[in-house]
């Protein structure tokens, strides 16, 4: 009661998180290895902190929003390409059938990803796809996408830079999509951000340099490919890691091995009034293993139900 | 002289460098790019310098220290390769004969990389390269290789580090054989050191998960790839970038061509003797192209004879 009347005590750095054991984990976290002395104590520079980006950081359904992207250039580009009237899955996103476009799965959708972000440079494409994010709405809340972001998340992401973390998204999405706006919506610089990627070429155009993107896959970083994108990227194993779906569950696996304290976090999407609700049977965002693991493996799971107060900014 | 009598004028910070265009170029080009108000100001996220690291950072002759590396292992894994005996390159390593062991240039030099940098997990590797270069002695100087670092690169790094640079490694070198050591000798960290890779595969052995390095290439980080493997991991051009060699063309063309100030920066070994003399005619380190152009593109060429008052610390 003293502290709290001379205003002594520290305001909550995570106000849109209620109190609970998944909070209270993350608070003991930070505080084991930070806290000079503690005998969990971690320097500064090996303070790495994962987090997945769809489904994670920003919402993912009713799908992925770089595939919003994807149908947008599809669209843009279609003058170019009379084929497509007659070409899968080109035909359906034309015709406004997104369902059918999507219907082939992983394969057509790196078939048109192909397709709509090779054949420009770094330069070009950074520009379309921070162009594209600045106007950008859903097609079910008429938000821009960039305020479907977790309120949450981003409370996390500042509490644990303010406590000497570095914070790197580690996503299945385009490292080239991403980068030019995660600095702005979760003040993450573009040389954290790991994700799929397809090759790029360096050249000369009228003389003057370019790295032109080619339609050839260069890594995909998802499953497996996540602890092989942050060993690629950063060189040393990071201490904490969050996501949402199986397609994290080895980032996880990877993070909690380590000696010493070590966190990971599965974000549970279980508030279909707020958000959506999905996990075992979604074809986006699936997880069913993190939830049958997460218990013995000391994960803790996050209920975006019970464990948020809000969900947007 | 009253504010030398004061002692108020402020320390040189590179104190190994001598007076001269080449130390004034540098003392310029940080000073406009970081002063207030400067019409060439870069925020300090974008300071981005970029640094070859053979023959750049440390001597590379009278061969690459990799090399060193790559012989002592095969000389520690030879009992498990009894046929290596009647192979070349690596019989020629065995009988100590290096000089026909490198006689197959840059493709042997892969052979035997692959060879004896597969085949472990990352944390086994990481552990090897560290123990190594603990010891690891010039075999000409008798130095430390790490004591064959340049004094004046050292003391540019930190004044850059000084003025809100970020400084990375872009080396040709295998980005695994360098992280170990690198935040220890040069103060840069693991997540800002480029370099050539293997592939890795994620895997369980004996339920723990490791990261098991296959003998197949996955980047040469080199000429066109330098640029290439900069914008992957860093995502933004940078603003300065320091060489030795022809190799390192594509990296100061790329980053120079971009608007603002820049700073190219070839380091000239002409010092045959406190150091080594080679350019045009070396097969290690090669520069012809290099010292062609600097001066029509604009980019400073450091006489280490002429310009440094010391070579190493
Ligand atoms: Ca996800
Ligand atoms: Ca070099």
């Amino acid at each position: 009661v003293l502290f709290s009347v001379l205003g002594v005590h520290a305001a909550d750095p995570l106000p849109s998180w209620n109190a609970g054991p998944a909070k209270q984990a993350i608070l003991d976290f930070v505080k084991s290895t930070t806290s000079p002395g503690s005998e969990n104590h971690v320097p500064p520079a090996e303070r790495i902190a994962v987090f997945d980006n769809d489904g994670t950081l920003w919402s993912e359904q009713p799908l992925y929003f770089q595939a919003l992207f994807i149908f947008d250039r599809i669209k843009q580009l279609a003058p170019q390409h009379p084929e497509w009237k007659a070409q899968e899955p080109f035909a359906s996103v034309l015709k406004g059938d997104t369902k059918t476009a999507l219907a082939g799965g992983e394969h057509a959708l790196i078939e048109m990803a192909m397709a709509t972000h090779a054949g420009t440079t770094t330069e070009e494409f950074h520009q379309l796809a921070m162009e594209w994010i600045s106007t950008a709405r859903h097609p079910e809340t008429g938000k821009l996408l960039t305020e479907m972001v977790y309120q949450p998340m981003l409370e996390l992401l500042t509490y644990l830079r303010e406590n000497g973390f570095k914070t790197y998204i580690v996503s299945g999405g385009g490292i080239e999509f991403m980068r030019p706006w995660t600095e702005r919506i979760y003040g993450i610089p573009p040389e954290q951000v790991i994700g799929s990627s397809i090759k790029t070429k360096y050249e000369l155009r009228e003389g003057q340099p370019v790295l032109a993107r080619l339609p050839e896959m260069n890594f995909i970083d998802d499953k497996e490919g996540k602890p092989v994108g942050i060993n690629q990227h950063i060189g040393r194993r990071p201490i904490a890691a969050f996501g949402n779906s199986d397609g994290d569950f080895q980032m996880l696996e990877w993070t909690t091995a380590g000696d010493g304290a070590r966190l990971g976090v599965y974000i549970h999407h279980d508030d279909a009034k707020r958000e959506y609700a999905y996990d075992r049977n979604s074809h986006i965002g699936k997880l069913a293993r993190g939830l049958d693991e997460s218990s013995e493996r000391g994960w803790i799971v996050v209920s975006m139900k019970n464990n948020w107060k809000t969900i947007y900014p």
